[in-house]
């Protein structure tokens, strides 16, 4: 078995005596940044080594190597390494311990705020900056820059994890970090060497032809809930792995969004942006 | 020079024979994906060569090894091979010639709908849904996906470049598509082998400086206005190699955000999101 294969195997949690299920990959071109990618899980156990300032100068090159909307470049990184700030931000997320513990905490900004200043500096308005759709472009530019910094950083040897919590209370972190208005901090992102004493796991995910579609998107309902089904044993088995309480994903997943009360504060999120410079128009 | 040394000169546009502008980084463990993240460039210009179905799957698997925010995976791809399909798309864009030209074209999909049918099997509603956290959940989903797959692809040997001119007409993509209610397809994503006769080049980006903050958000405005009239200059020089009309970025960006009229359409995704299925609570 290759590593591809062996990666496919453990993405998907294929079993390892079906007959080849990885048969339809085989003709990809396999190459190690492909396995590697495969590979990736999130670490939420970290050393306490810190992260030098030249890694973080490599993670950053990494980050604005992504492509950015018109070349606009609308986000920005803070690097966090104070622990009392890091405590006050973990505290934000509901007390995550990671976010207390990791060396380097990066908070990745959607920045409408660094064009307003180019417009100080030509003198043409920027009000484009009101709408949803600048707020979205400042979005989706820091997830790919981000996204990038994490391949950059598993390659270097870290563990990454992602932290949506900041979300919180955004008004809140925004003063943690002194933000200007029209900056957002979309989420966290915790770094460092991962624990071998507290390995992390790759988590299954749904097979592929749950997300692909071809031409247009369509459903075959008993498929889908068989697909759903087969996830749900996959996912209790994986939590059985990790010692975690096992449960179901359609469950976990349905109460997740079951309503405004299951989203820990964030149901504010359009109030909160208003005061942050965000009207969405 | 190192590859890590040159791939740095290159997208900070340092002067070859500047004193080692790259002396901060020499303590970074060099790598080979870091090398090859740094070099990243768009590509407009891609052969017909047709993306064979297992690397698409490949793209896919690596797409969604990326983190997705509670394990939600509140996104799907679409892949648009058909060239009416192509030609129809590339006229929302504006008439961008590569969608249509591109042998394979990913449509990014920010969908809350794969939810909705869980909650059909669970019993349980999803209301959260209508949240602009939600769709901020899923776009962000969708984004480090996205990025993944440009990773990978790359590594792979083909070339890609972002389409978010797809927001331009959101609810006639979706009919194209057939998207169920509250999914959005938040940009394309061609991908295919590059034209060596036309080739693309690593596009110059603010230095580091101009993104990265230590704990606290900081602009020291002299030298934020010094690294934006230095860009401008890097920027000029780098759009005459292109053979591209030069101009400078600062005056570039900010008409890009003058004010709606800027938004090629976009200044209605508020209402296209709410025809689609999300109210953005």
């Amino acid at each position: 078995m290759t590593d591809f294969a062996r990666a496919l195997h453990a993405r998907y949690a294929m079993p390892a005596a079906s007959p080849d299920p990885a048969a339809e990959w085989a003709a990809a071109t396999p190459h190690p940044v492909v396995d590697s990618l495969l590979r990736h899980c999130s670490v939420r156990a970290f050393l306490p080594d810190p992260v030098p300032e030249a890694t973080l100068l490599s993670l950053v090159a990494a980050a604005q190597s992504a492509s950015t909307s018109s070349n606009l470049q609308t986000w920005s990184v803070v690097a966090v390494r104070d622990p009392d700030r890091k405590a006050r931000l973990a505290e934000v997320t509901g007390g995550q311990a990671h976010v207390r513990e990791c060396p380097l905490l990066l908070m990745w900004i959607a920045d409408l705020s660094r064009l307003d200043r180019v417009a100080e500096v030509t003198g043409v308005p920027a009000d484009a900056d009101r709408y949803l759709e600048m707020f979205l472009v400042s979005v989706v530019d820091a997830a790919l820059a981000a996204q990038n910094a994490v391949v950059a950083g598993e390659a270097m040897g870290l563990g990454a994890v992602y932290i949506g919590a900041m979300r919180n209370r955004p008004e809140q972190v925004a003063r943690e970090l002194a933000l200007p208005p029209r900056a957002f901090a979309v989420f966290g992102l915790c770094l460092g060497r991962a624990d071998p004493a507290r390995p992390a796991s790759v988590k299954p995910r749904l097979l592929p032809s749950a997300v692909l579609h071809h031409e247009q998107y369509q459903v075959d309902t008993a498929r889908e809930r068989a697909g759903f089904a087969r996830y749900d044993s996959v996912m209790r088995e994986f939590q059985a792995s990790q010692r975690m309480p096992a449960a179901d994903w359609t469950a976990q997943s349905s109460s997740r969004v079951r309503g405004p009360e299951s989203l820990s504060g964030r149901d504010r999120l359009v109030a909160a942006l208003a005061a942050l410079g965000f009207p969405l128009d």
